[in-house]
């Protein structure tokens, strides 16, 4: 079944054969490995649907791959070399931006950066804000969040139509939801295809919101003296500064530590003395200032000196700069903190109220029962989000994965079964969390996920399964 | 069997005997009139799982009801006397204001504006705007759009978590999201629910996300040349006021006239000489301007004056003046327009750029083959929404259903099928627009509703059937 299904996509021109490419499409960004039984790039949806209709009637389960930046395993095949990759790097012809409608439609290969430069001499752009550059089917598939969602929401908001690919025998294409801004004509399918892998089908094209891009940005870092203070913070960053907050950056002094370490360049507001917690804060706004329009830096510098002064010097201080410099510091976390050691990242959020309340609680625990941890922490705590990653420096040879296992385990559980947080905020599922996907699911979410895979696919895709029943 | 219910539910205090009541419950906004079995109203969660259990295990159709002020009839059961309501009203115990998480956890049958009233204090609201009252179940389950819409989207952005009974013999509550902002852990069934009318659940409880209330508003009403220019006074309104702008609403002459018959104490900017066309731009925000700031008046007034200089005077100039004053305009619209004689509604969204112009060349369609109708249109159009309202002057001794149905169609048909439009922008399904589902149903959303249908309930709720197998 297998050679056939090879030999027709051949003959057609849709395997990949150089070697180099398809080696680096088993690998994932955090190390994972696999084996290919062989790669797929097609150009088109036509193809795109043919190579999906193939491998259903030939049983060959398909991993759908973009830009393979996500952080959980989800589009590296496993190591059976039975599972077939299908890239949609090629699938990039379609880009038409409606100006009018404020929308664009796409193919989902194209990168996110390469669409904000599109967007760009239109004044628009996808607000979506990340350290890596993705695919956009990958974003849509993964449902992504970032650094911007307090204000801009995640990718969900931004869809308004799909084309997907259903994994039956036809390789059918769907078109789901519609370009308009309002449409209330019952069950909005598309949701479906929002933030689950591609397990139900494979994006290939979208229509999406896209917004003004900004035209101004004001940033600071206000260190916390300690985390108790953070939920009234952030009450009071929007009672004064309301939607213009476009951002709520949390980082550890682990984490800056980390960042310097691994980028010397970068400014030092703090000079040598990091403050334990910083928080970045970023207002910004997508019209023009006139004149004598008050500065956004003004702005924030004003509100934070007043409310330095309510609270007696309690939290408020804080150094001011350009925004490129300190979101510099911020975008340098996540590679520091990961060339610093042994890394057991999460990625989790809470309630804003219970962020820090559970970094507090959890470093209590992890002091006493792992010493050799250290807490490179930081994360999105205007929306709740912690990025709780740990270093362990335990020597190599002492390390077992029951320990990381057990190391996981205590922190997730306390997270999701304590704190009634996510065990994935923003990278979604894959290999590396599906177990705690099936230990965290009710039966309805698995017997809904049942339902609509019988009806959607006589086959899904990609590395995790929503309804229990198959496993690899 | 039907009796047994009713005398089980009678027992535990669950059936209204108030014959005014009863009545009332069977009529909807629009006249539409039906007969119930029974009305049962419960004030607890408990109370309506107990509800529903026992109409599902006796085979009684139930129709979830809360304030009534929908326009597509979901809510009024059949003639039949064979299906009973259930209403939301009483449902009406929590209320959690979570102001850290700036979220709100409460009771499905709680008005929206007691709602925003009880948010207020906090500085919050849900910032969705509508003419009528709804209670927040029946908004969740029509996912209410309204006039704001361009800033703060529809009512499912703003759900997080909802609570829900499902129709099976158990009356089963499941709860379907958390109420984290961040949450990238596969399937997000909550969002079959929303925009649903209860068919495969009734929302009981939910937590939203809310806003910061808006602190200061400034709106203009701009006449508009004619159709054409409104693609590019969309876009010139966006890239001069950015997101400040938070409603972008169209009145014709026709629908202005209406409004100041029905309500002469209303204010007259234009003087009589009403201009056939003219868009209500507000811009809003929701952060306290400090003494120095340019008021929003300002803002709005300079932009446009710079807008009517840069078009020479094609467009730009209007008439400005308190924010409550314009809005009372706009918000007089409809009740004015419905006073005006036997009114066929329609309320469609089309592509921003398509919406004036299938207003243009309805108009001359219907002018030519319906000379007795009058349209009174007005809608959102900074949405693409319109509610192209027609008045028919036909003596009522010559009108006659067909007439209606066949003018129904025509626009409807040109609104989808030539302009790619939605039948139903904002006002959900029911009765009165079922057919046109069926019509423009494809087979996929077919399918999947009938797979989802199939796993939630043993009987679905309410008028409206997706799956298409199971009319009444």
């Amino acid at each position: 079944m297998h050679s056939n299904a090879v030999q027709h996509l051949t003959r057609m021109g849709l395997i990949e054969t150089d070697a180099g490419m398809i080696e680096a499409s088993c690998q994932g960004w955090r190390g994972e490995r696999g084996n290919a039984l062989f790669l797929a790039r097609p150009r088109s949806m036509d193809e795109l649907s043919e190579i999906v209709r193939t491998c259903v009637r030939n049983n060959i389960r398909l991993i759908p791959q973009s830009a393979r930046t996500g952080l959980v395993g989800a589009s590296v095949p496993d190591s059976s070399g039975q599972q077939a990759i299908v890239s949609l790097e090629r699938l990039t012809s379609r880009f038409e931006c409606d100006r009018v409608n404020r929308s664009l439609t796409c193919s989902a290969g194209l990168h996110l950066s390469e669409v904000n430069a599109r967007l760009k001499p239109d004044g628009l752009c996808l607000p979506i804000d990340l350290g890596a550059d993705p695919c956009i089917g990958g974003m849509i598939a993964t449902n992504t969040g970032g650094a911007r969602l307090i204000r801009h929401g995640d990718v969900r908001r931004h869809v308004l139509e799909l084309s997907v690919i259903l994994g039956d025998a036809g390789g059918t294409i769907v078109k789901l939801g519609t370009p308009l801004r309002k449409n209330a004509t019952g069950p909005d399918w598309k949701h479906m295809f929002i933030g689950t892998g591609a397990a139900f089908g494979i994006i290939g094209e979208c229509t999406l919101s896209v917004e003004r891009a900004p035209s101004h940005r004001a940033a600071a870092l206000v260190p916390l003296p300690d985390e108790s203070v953070l939920p009234e913070f952030l009450l009071q960053l929007e009672e004064r500064f309301g939607s213009l907050v476009s951002a709520i950056e949390f980082m550890s002094a682990n984490a800056m530590r980390a960042a310097y370490a691994h980028t010397p360049s970068l400014k030092r507001p703090f000079g040598h003395e990091i403050p334990e917690m910083t928080v970045l804060v970023e207002l910004s706004c997508d019209w023009p200032l006139a004149a004598g329009d008050r500065p956004l830096d003004d702005i924030l510098l004003n509100g934070l000196c007043a409310l330095w002064e309510e609270t007696d010097g309690k939290i408020g201080a804080g150094v001011f700069g350009r925004a490129e410099e300190i979101w510099a510091i911020r975008h340098a976390v996540s590679e520091g903190v990961r060339r610093r050691g042994r890394l057991y990242a999460f990625d989790l959020a809470f309630r804003r109220s219970d962020t820090l309340r559970f970094r507090s609680i959890m470093s209590g625990r992890l002091s006493t029962q792992y010493p050799e941890i250290e807490i490179c922490d930081f994360g999105h705590v205007g929306d709740g989000g912690l990025h709780f990653n740990l270093i362990d420096h335990l020597p190599a040879t002492e390390w077992t994965r029951d320990r990381e296992q057990a190391i996981r385990d205590l922190v997730i559980h306390a997270a999701v079964k304590e704190f009634g947080g996510s065990f994935s905020a923003e990278h979604g599922i894959g290999p590396i969390n599906q177990h705690y996907l099936d230990a965290f699911s009710d039966a309805f979410q698995t017997s809904f996920a049942r339902a609509f895979e019988a009806v959607t696919s006589r086959q899904n895709f990609g590395r995790v399964h929503y309804s229990g029943s198959k496993h690899e």
